[in-house]
C-alpha cells in the first residue's frame, strides 16, 4: 500500500536540501562562534572555499543553478526549539553549561549571510565576507553543500539497482572498517566527517554503524544535528582559524608570537576537562611547544593533525615529559586524513604509553574510492579557510608545506617569527 | 509520515508465510506435472526430504510448530486469476500453448495434499504420500521453507543494523559475481535457487542483480512467480524424478533398461524447442548415450548435473559427433553446485566449441557462507526425493555415487542393467 499523502508531500519539495539545519554543522564550530561571540564580535573576516585536488574541476559538472539554490535554502534556516534545548543541555560534567544563555540567544537569531559565488577555471569561488561570527558558520555547511552536489552529479547517471550495490558496497566496507576497529582493544574514535561526507544520511548511517559496532568505544560525533538525532557525544574543540586570525589582527610581531597562546588563554576561560586540546600546528608544532608557557602543558591533549602521526605523538611525549606531565594521563588526538590502517598502526605505536582518540573524517563518511568509473566519487581534499581578518591576509604555516597558506611576503614575516618550514611536504590525498 | 493502515495491516498477519503462491516453484514441475498428468494420473509416489548435510541438525533449532504453520498456509493455497493468465500465456515461440486448457482447469482446482512430519534424531521426517500429480507439487515449497525457516532461525537473534550490513554484505558478493559474469563474453546463466534460496525476497533480488547486470544474456529464472512479476522467461525442462518413476514402474529388466527413453519419447510429444534438453545421468550418463536411439541425439541439448562438467561435456560432445550432429548447434545445461569459478571455468573450456548455459542455484541464491558464526548461514545440502512409486522402491545411481540411492538389492540390480557405479565419489557441498 502507498502512502499517498508522503508520496505527494515529497513531491512538494522544489529541491532536494542537503542541508537542512543550523546545527547540521561540526560541534567545534559553535565552540569557537561562543569564543568569537565573546571577544571579537566586529572583527570582520573572509573565507573561502580550496580545493587542492584541482583535477576535479567541480563547476564542469555540478549546476550553478543548483549550488545557488542549496546555499540560498541555507540562508532560510534558523535555530528551532529543540535544537535551543539540546544546546541548554549540553554540560560539562553535568555542572556547568557549556553555552551561555546570550549565546544561545544569538544564535536562535543567527541567520547565514550572504555568500560570493564565481566559476572560474573549472572551479567555483565561493566565499562569504562579514562579521566573523557570521561568516565562519558558513565553513562546515557550504563544504557539505559542495560535497554532496558533486556526489549527486554522479548518482544521477546511476540506475536504481546499481545504486543498490553501491551503497551495498559502501555499508561492506565501513563495516569492515568497523570490524577492524573492534579488534583493536580500546581505541576510541570519534566521527569528524561532515565536511567531506558523502551525504548526511550516509553520514547518519556510518555515525549508527559506529554506535552498534563500537558501544562505549565510539566517542560521539562531530556533527551537532547527528549527536541530537542519536543521541550521542557531540565532539570536537578549536581549529585552525582561531590562531589564524588571532595572528592576522596582532599590531607587532612579538603579538604575533604570542598569538597562538592567546588563543589558548582565552579557551579555557570558556571551557574545561575534553575541550582543553592544544592545537598546535598553525604555525609548526616544534616550535609551538618550545616557546609554550608552562600552563599549557596542563590541558588535557593534543591534536595531532599534520605533522606525520608518529613523530608528532613522540614529539608530544617527550614535551609533556620535559613540562613535568604524566603523559600516560594526556590525550592524544589524531585527525589527518586517518583511515582504519593508520589507526591501527598509530593504535599500536603508542598503546599503554598515552591515552589516544581517533577523529575520523573523510575516510570513515566519504570512502566511495573505486565505486565508480575514474574516480569520479573518490573523496577531494577541499577546505574552506579564513583568508583575511579585518583587511589583513591570514597565514597558514602547517606541518606540512602542502597545506601552507598565505600572502609570500607574510609568509616570510611568519616564518622568521616561528621558524622556517623545514619538514618534507606530504601528499594530501584528503 | 507513518502509513498506519499498512502498518496496522502487517501486524494482523499470523505468520509471515515463506511460500505465498502456487506458482512461488520452479518450472520444471508445472512441466512435469502436465507429463504426470496426462499420462500418470492415477500412479502414486512418496517423495521425501533428505537433509544430506548431517551435520546440521535442523530440527533441533528450526521449531516444529512454525515448520507446520507454513506447510499449513502451503495448503491454502489456490492458482489466482492473474497466474492462470500467465500460465495460458507461455509460448513455444508465440505459436503453441505450452499448457493445455485441461491442465490449466486441473491446476486451478488443485490444492496442496497432506504432509507427514516427524522428528528424528534432529532431523525432520517429511514426507509426501498420494497422485505422483499432486504429491510432486511439494518439492520446491517445501525445500524453501526448511531452508528459510533456517535462515530465519539464525536471522532472529542479529540487530536491525547487523542484518542491515549482512544484506549489503551479500548483495555486494552476488553482484561481484555478477560483474565477472559480465566480464565472460556470451555466457548466459538462469537462476536456478528457488529451491534452496536464503529467502523469497533475496532470491528475488538476485533475479533483478542479474536482469540489471547480464541482460538478455540473462536466461530467466527457474521461479514461475518470479519470472511472472518480474517479466523475465521461465525456464527449465525436467528432473531425475521422471526416469526414477519410470523405472520403478517398469515391469520387466527390458522396460527397465527401456524407462529412461520412454520419459523422452512421452516428452518430446508434449514439448519443444529449449525444452527438449536431455538429462542422461539419472542411471548413469555413459550408459545413457551408448544405448540412447539416435533420434535422442537430436534433441535440442544436454544437462550436464552429476558428472564433473568438463568430463560430462567433453562426452557429450563426442557423442554428438559420432552420432552425426553438430555440436556447436547443441546446447548444454550446466547445473551443479556452480558458483562463479565454476562458470568461468567450464565456459572457457568449451568456447565456441557448444552453446552453454548456466543454471545456477544455491550459490547465487544462498551465498552467505562466512556471513554468520559457525557456518550457521552457510547453505545445506537438502533435497526432496521420490522414494517410491505404486508401492516400489525409486533408485538413482547418478554419475556421483554420493548421491546414488534406494534400497540396496535394487541398486545391485539397476546396476546389472545401466552399469556399474565406477566413477569416484565426489563430495556434495550443495
Amino acid at each position: 500500500m502507498i502512502d499517498i499523502a508522503t508520496r505527494v508531500y515529497n513531491h512538494t519539495w522544489k529541491i532536494d536540501p542537503i542541508v537542512r539545519s543550523v546545527l547540521d554543522t561540526d560541534f567545534y564550530k559553535l565552540l569557537m562562534a561562543q569564543t568569537i561571540y565573546r571577544r571579537h564580535f566586529h572583527t570582520r573576516v573572509t573565507f573561502g572555499i580550496i580545493n587542492r585536488t584541482k583535477s576535479v574541476r567541480i563547476a564542469d559538472f555540478v549546476d550553478e543553478g543548483e549550488l545557488r539554490e542549496q546555499l540560498d535554502h541555507v540562508r532560510t534556516l534558523s535555530l528551532t526549539r529543540g535544537e535551543s534545548t539540546w544546546l541548554r543541555g549540553n554540560m560539562f560534567y553535568g555542572k556547568r553549561q557549556m553555552f551561555s544563555p546570550d549565546f544561545i540567544a544569538w544564535l536562535e537569531t543567527f541567520r547565514f549571510p550572504a555568500y560570493h559565488l564565481e566559476k572560474r577555471d573549472g572551479q567555483y569561488e565561493l566565499t562569504f565576507e562579514g562579521p566573523w561570527i557570521e561568516t565562519t558558520m558558513w565553513e562546515i555547511p557550504a563544504l557539505a553543500i559542495i560535497n554532496e552536489l558533486r556526489s549527486r552529479a554522479v548518482l544521477r547517471s546511476m540506475g536504481r539497482f546499481e545504486l543498490q550495490v553501491l551503497y551495498a558496497r559502501a555499508m561492506t566496507r565501513v563495516w569492515e572498517k568497523v570490524e577492524r576497529l573492534k579488534a583493536l582493544g580500546g581505541a576510541g574514535v570519534a566521527d569528524f566527517g561532515t565536511r567531506r561526507r558523502h551525504g548526511f544520511l550516509w553520514q547518519d548511517w556510518c555515525v549508527q554503524a559506529m554506535m552498534e559496532g563500537l558501544g562505549e568505544r565510539f566517542l560521539g560525533t562531530s556533527n551537532c544535528l547527528i549527536a541530537l538525532r542519536r543521541e550521542v557525544e557531540a565532539t570536537g574543540t578549536n581549529a585552525h582559524e582561531l590562531p589564524m586570525v588571532y595572528a592576522a589582527l596582532a599590531e607587532t610581531d612579538a603579538e604575533l608570537a604570542q598569538a597562538p597562546y592567546r588563543v589558548l588563554a582565552d579557551w579555557q576561560q570558556d571551557y574545561e576537562g575534553n575541550l582543553l586540546v592544544i592545537l598546535p600546528d598553525t604555525f609548526g608544532t616544534s616550535h609551538f611547544l618550545e616557546q609554550a608557557p608552562d600552563w599549557v602543558a596542563g590541558w588535557t591533549g593534543i591534536r595531532i593533525d599534520s605533522k606525520d602521526p608518529i613523530e608528532g605523538g613522540e614529539e608530544a611525549l617527550r614535551w609533556w615529559r620535559a613540562r613535568g606531565q604524566d603523559p600516560t594521563q594526556k590525550l592524544a588526538i589524531f585527525s589527518d586524513a586517518l583511515d582504519i590502517g593508520d589507526i591501527e598502526r598509530i593504535y599500536r605505536h603508542f598503546q599503554g604509553r598515552l591515552r589516544m582518540g581517533f577523529g575520523w573524517g573523510t575516510l570513515l563518511t566519504n570512502d566511495f574510492r573505486g565505486f565508480a568509473p575514474e574516480g569520479r566519487l573518490d573523496p577531494i581534499s577541499i577546505v574552506c579557510k579564513v583568508i583575511s581578518a579585518d583587511g589583513r591576509a591570514t597565514v597558514k604555516l602547517s606541518d606540512n608545506p602542502t597545506k601552507a597558506m598565505g600572502p609570500s611576503e607574510e609568509l616570510a614575516r611568519y616564518q622568521r617569527i616561528f621558524g622556517e618550514l623545514t619538514a618534507p611536504a606530504r601528499a594530501v590525498l584528503v
